[in-house]
């Protein structure tokens, strides 16, 4: 008999977006006349800015034509694009082409790079976590152990003592919401060139930082190079959530082995055949000067919704982390029940969708994203100080 | 110090198609007055057709539109598209939507198939064979055995008696260029059946089907639910290689255990969030009635292509297979030279870019895709024919 891979029996099979997601659409089928409000799921809400829209019209149009007609892809991103990022992003911190790959979306770039590894490696998870490292850690028959990430720290732990193969960082972090400072990822980096281990470094809420003292890449680190993979995506800034497509860096001085890099080309080779053409256009054009200044007013909206929430949060006495280079906000469940029986209570009774913080693997809170309509946001103040007032 | 999977110092280094392409380029490179035509990598010649151009066009407008703009889609694909080749393609096998998965070529889904299973497998290979698969076993730890197909049988290799887990068959066939007749491909869901092995059925060359008695899909066969996957892909059929989308079943009924699809689902959820919205709706286009007239003109475009190929080389009295059911032939070296060094001669004396055999494993042979532009074609025989008579 063909034997299923038992790992995938570990896998959670409730309390996952999907499971979220089917509650969600149960209710509203339920409550058809229901104005539901979502402040659930962290998709952006502003649609794909003109310069951008132009030119994978325009890229589109060439597929539609012999003279001009793209085929096959490089498998690791067209260098028009990779250029591109390079220039804007990272030559600044001597990342070469070479180094870069353009892939299909940050979860699958960070879920994949698990086939670099040895399968007998632990890996360190910091909780409250974004599920789908975890989900994939235990699909690799990976070990994983937990850090609790605690309230009463500001969410932020203390760099372990205990050696770790492979340690996940989200900075600005989902769910959290709060952002790591400089000096607290140099010590993460320090820790990983003293144990020999490896950062996994999810960067893709880059585009909301606007903190001085927060990194705008890993790479920013001395020896950073030695120790990271950086992970980042089109999705949130360009509003690519359904167009796919992101990008990370394998840099050659990885300390895992002397050619790293290109064992890792030569698995990406075999199973990818590069990302989608027009897409790749279009995140081209993100770098455009008026693209630049569009995508900038975006995620300041964004960003106001955040602190707009918070503020009128904290007035009604809820603790509120987050919102500030992130559009994440995690806010602590003030009645004492858990967070699942208060995602659907918020749902009955205001008819507002939020993230129960179970899905991150920590009860007593909430997320929130604030990457919702304004007029949204304004609507679910007023519900939630409604419902504050009665009680 | 973290480990390395030992699985990727197992992957081919050289000899891959990167290898073969960077031959190309440096030939060109040094080259660069000289008319250099391919019959090489498997890539499309014709542009996307205009009823799918069209409507990727309204597709990416639907994404400036703050009404009608779409982001994370389905993670096993939108339903306009799934319901569309349900109706289209698999309503006639019983195949339903819950069964069908949306995604970005058939390379990724050939491969990533195998975490469905324990990576103790066993997995059958029919050399000549598309290197891909070959790779991927390798990296997943499985181990591979191979049964060769000799020109002697017609490349058709008697069933095995030996059991195996898992037998990937491709039909038509990269690189021989042949289909499996329907009673054949029934002995070998027979020996699943028999084996409780699993069928990986690769049939993304599907769209060039021109006899009766070839299967258009393995549901076809009796019982096939049980032990077969199957794959396909826009790539050849609507020239989506750089656009990147493909489906595949996995069937409910499989033998593997009560719950595969349910298993599957839950892994795909954790590392993909689906395909790209444009490349699904330019998909969806294909199957109206105008484009599949086009379709169906520039697959016998190419067809013709192969059959006018097959005749002239077989006038200078080559051995040539495939080619009917499929654009690509099977050529059988007639000087006494490796299939390399045949590669290199050709590409130095006739500037003419072919694929060595010992790519797929055989090395007296080369494959030839009819994918080409018919003008190209016609001067490649040209060229073949002033080449062999001067000899």
């Amino acid at each position: 008999m063909v034997k299923i891979n038992n790992n995938l029996n570990n896998l959670k099979k409730n309390n996952t977006f999907k499971f979220l997601s089917k509650s969600i659409q149960e209710y509203k089928k339920q409550n058809p006349t229901k104005k539901i409000l979502s402040l659930g799921i962290g998709d952006v809400s502003f649609p794909i800015i003109k310069p951008v829209l132009d030119e994978m019209i325009k890229a589109v149009n060439d597929l539609g034509n012999i003279n001009t007609f793209k085929g096959y892809g490089a498998y690791f991103g067209y260098d028009f694009l990779k250029n591109k990022i390079i220039e804007e992003e990272y030559s600044k911190y001597n990342i070469t082409n070479d180094e870069l790959y353009i892939s299909i979306g940050a979860k699958s770039d960070t879920t994949n790079i698990l086939e670099l590894f040895d399968s007998d490696s632990t890996v360190c998870l910091i909780s409250p976590i974004y599920p789908v490292y975890e989900e994939a850690i235990k699909l690799s028959g990976m070990k994983i152990e937990y850090l609790n990430a605690l309230e009463k720290d500001d969410f932020l732990i203390d760099i372990p003592n205990q050696r770790y193969d492979i340690i996940y960082l989200c900075s600005p972090n989902n769910p959290l919401g709060i952002a790591y400072k400089k000096e607290y990822l140099e010590k993460w980096i320090q820790y990983a060139i003293t144990n020999n281990s490896i950062i996994l470094f999810d960067n893709v809420y880059e585009p909301f930082i606007v903190e001085n003292d927060v990194c705008h890449s890993i790479y920013e680190i001395k020896d950073a190079k030695k120790v990271a993979i950086e992970f980042r995506s089109f999705s949130k800034k360009a509003s690519f959530t359904g167009v796919r497509c992101s990008y990370y860096v394998v840099p050659n001085d990885l300390i895992l082995c002397t050619n790293v890099n290109e064992l890792w080309k030569n698995c990406v080779i075999n199973k990818f055949n590069g990302a989608d053409y027009i897409a790749q256009r279009g995140a081209w054009a993100t770098y455009k000067e008026e693209s630049k200044k569009a995508i900038k007013n975006n995620i300041y909206q964004y960003l106001e919704n955040a602190k707009y929430l918070k503020k009128e949060l904290e007035t009604l006495g809820y603790k509120v982390y987050g919102g500030v280079n992130s559009p994440y906000l995690w806010v602590k469940i003030k009645e004492n029940i858990p967070s699942w029986s208060y995602f659907e209570k918020i749902l009955k009774e205001l008819n507002i969708i939020v993230t129960p913080g179970i899905i991150f693997g920590c009860d007593n809170y909430i997320r929130l994203s604030a990457l919702a309509k304004k007029e949204d946001i304004i609507k679910i103040v007023e519900r939630i100080k409604k419902y504050d007032k009665k009680k």
